[in-house]
């Protein structure tokens, strides 16, 4: 597999930085293999994604950040992250009953189409452990209670530092983290909302939709701010209902979206396909 | 063309409802070319939509009504509607500046793909006068201000009235009608709303879409009541946005959701397909 | 669980068929929970799908078809079909090398969202058996040659016989089988071609889609018949496409739309929705 | 309004063209609005679209062709097309006797919404004869025969040329044209054809479809080729349908996406996004 490097970067909208940024990879012999930028006029703010072959580069892989930080990030005021896609990141996935979103991650997964590593499922319910253990993912019964949810917290934050997790995906994880919590993890959260978010945030999206008569639900993945069903929004979908849809049949539907929309998310993610700039994503062609 | 009759029923659940309906018709030879029906089990109440052919059926048209209530209806306890598909409902038309939708309802019009008639037009703009006078249809300028309001909403109502106007359509009509004029035509004003409602009710929804960072934006078709945006649902739509859309941009993709919302709800009120029930539509097929 | 019985009809379109169907279960006692009826006027053909609640209803289940037979489709010549919800289908599954499509059904499977029993799966190949243990299912490894192919089918007729299975499920099965054994299961063996027939039809379509440079890509499910890629269709839907799109990303993108696309579709027939009538489908609501 | 400069290639895929064009425009004080760019790998080919103010832009316009042609263009082996967006193309309209497409075309034309001048209508019909009046622009009723068709299309062209026009849309115009004349335009007709194509190419697709019992129709526009239906796609949409749907219905549900799809691949062409490249597009954002 082609080992690869990923730069993404904001900064205030200047000319050149196009051009100044593909120069330094092509006068180091890098060849650009996607590359997508976007500007805010609004925010007079520039962002860009760039993956390029680090096969025959002149700098060294360990070296970039630094020599890109002077040459180019600093004088132009880019905020930045660098990654290389040899670095495949470490998921935790977070569930309570429901399977349908374990059981497409998993299944896709398995298929060798995210290209990332599972270390570990948590759930403040045993009923998942059975497919954990289909796919032979440790699996962690943390229950849950008003009283124990700090403890609680403190463990699973251990237990994502013990296997090196690098970002957390509730797959429909009925519980709202703590702010302490979400700290941990800035922008590294990923929730899967059952509703097409703003409308229907909190809990019992379905019982509202129905109660309101819509004609569609929806579904949103989103990354997790301290501010409920708030954060910055991944990707979301839709599908037809009608009214002779009750809230169980609503439910069932529903979860097609879920899966589809989080599965897309998370993919998103993964590939270092998006950027938060103040509570909104870019998401990189 | 055929001559049809169209009942919409809703009454308490209970046995025997179709089977009583279908045996009035066919006893009477009557040939049905439609019939649709719902049961809502948590309401436990039954809607239904039956057409059929009036042609050699046995029951005069004008004694339909007496010899049905007194037959099915009363006994079942069915609040119920008579239609005959000879009468052409007649739909005003409110604009204020915007053409989209205008020009969307009136090239169907004038393909004869709506079964209507247009009397008039009525705006708090003089735009859209030049709209009118290419399809041939009245066009009233009637300039709203905070001081005028009750007296303008009086010469509406007045037009409607001297027009027989069946329903209106507000066609992004920028205006809040008031409680007073909405009691006028009950279920019987569609507006359309530039957002999937619940989400972003209001004014300025594609600003407050910009601000949130959704992924998708809408459109809601929905029957008029005294409160705003929160009227029974006809229709939804959605379209995909991404980071690139500017509020311009969404102003100007959410143009094409609007119009195809608003004349599919507008469609299925003229062919009478919609009942109102408790805030919410059933749409017969 | 509520035991239910399920009439799918269809006869010369005449009057009284719906009034002369609810009578009869009315007058027995029989509570409709679904009734869905359907003119096709070209054909002069008439189409009907009612469940009622079977409790307290005064024929006895063995005597239905019988009673049914004498009192009404005789005299009206019917073809119908009569289940009972209390009769769980029994679904075999063939798969090749693909899992997203068996996963997808298995997952649902096992969330109880599919009411099917499955009994077995058969491949052509051995990567899936480790799906198949995952989910505790027998899984049946027949290599084919072309020198082997009838040997093959009959052995998989003989499975399906000796598992008492009612419909199979072709979930990405890459190969195409005899007249012989569709024969054994008209209108039962639903297939996911991976392309919106009758476009792509036959080997290759995802190459086929990106040669020909289209917009969108789709899936379709189908009942198999004889006819290649060319059975009576049950569902179908589209993916949008890019330019940026290779054979590889299409590929990938058409999973999800083959997944849910044959999962929608073996829950319709699972639900008896669907009716076959002239290599077209009927699909109740 | 902003006089921008538009620069659409492709060439050789080769490292450094990214970098190469931006810092032409940067050096040269220009600012860059839009670039997008792609690599078909398959290919070797890179493709890409920048588009910057021209507002302090070191080289005059007139100039900008020959330099870039000599320092970039030519090394780097570029296919290439420079356009300002102060040139408003100029459109013909050719229809027959269905007026949808024609009132969207004109009703977004007329709201501002195209940035195009429309100096003709031409038919082979009287029929639409009325709709160019509404808007006033000249209508050329030309009636065609087998035995006029040379004639007709020579007339075509001579109005096209008198008044001229830079590219045609075929807004549901049901003839088709001869190679010779579809070689006067090439890349500059666009087409609707009212199938998901490849499926259902040529004539009476609603009439295919309906017959082969599909639960989706869809429109395409497209380039038109000397390949009845086979020219590079811009645009594809679909809507679902089902077994009630008849041919009628579906000449009316067709009709709305034809009528969207059309309009936005008339965008597209409009905003200088679309590149034909071996009978396949590159739609940029």
């Amino acid at each position: 597999m082609q080992n690869t490097a990923i730069i993404r970067i904001h900064c205030p909208d200047q000319p050149g930085i196009v051009s100044r940024v593909t120069n330094f990879i092509s006068t180091h012999n890098g060849n650009i293999l996607f590359l997508d930028q976007h500007t805010d006029r609004a925010e007079k703010r520039f962002f860009m994604r760039v993956e390029w072959d680090l096969d025959g580069f002149a700098i060294d892989a360990n070296s970039i950040e630094e020599v890109f930080t002077r040459a180019i990030a600093e004088p132009m005021e880019m905020v930045w992250t660098l990654n290389f896609s040899s670095q495949i990141p470490r998921m935790a996935i977070f569930v309570s009953r429901a399977s349908h979103c374990l059981y497409d991650l998993l299944a896709r997964y398995s298929a060798g189409e995210l290209n990332v590593e599972i270390p570990l499922i948590i759930s403040n319910h045993k009923d998942l452990e059975i497919v954990a253990k289909q796919f032979d993912i440790p699996y962690y019964h943390l229950p849950l209670t008003k009283e124990n949810k700090a403890e609680t917290e403190a463990e699973q934050i251990r237990l994502c530092s013990e296997y090196k997790v690098d970002f957390i995906v509730l797959a429909r994880y009925m519980q709202i983290l703590s702010p302490e919590f979400n700290a941990q993890y800035p922008d590294r959260i990923i929730n899967i909302h059952h509703s097409f978010l703003p409308a229907f945030a909190g809990a019992k999206p379905y019982h509202a939709a129905h109660s309101r008569g819509v004609k569609l639900i929806g579904a949103t993945g989103h990354y997790v701010t301290s501010d409920l069903d708030a954060g910055p929004i991944i990707e979301q979908d839709v599908v037809k209902i009608s009214h002779h849809d009750t809230v169980k049949s609503l439910v069932q539907k529903g979860k097609d979206v879920e899966k589809m929309v989080l599965s897309r998310a998370v993919q998103a993610h993964i590939e270092r396909k998006t950027l938060v700039y103040k509570n909104k994503t870019i998401i990189f062609a």
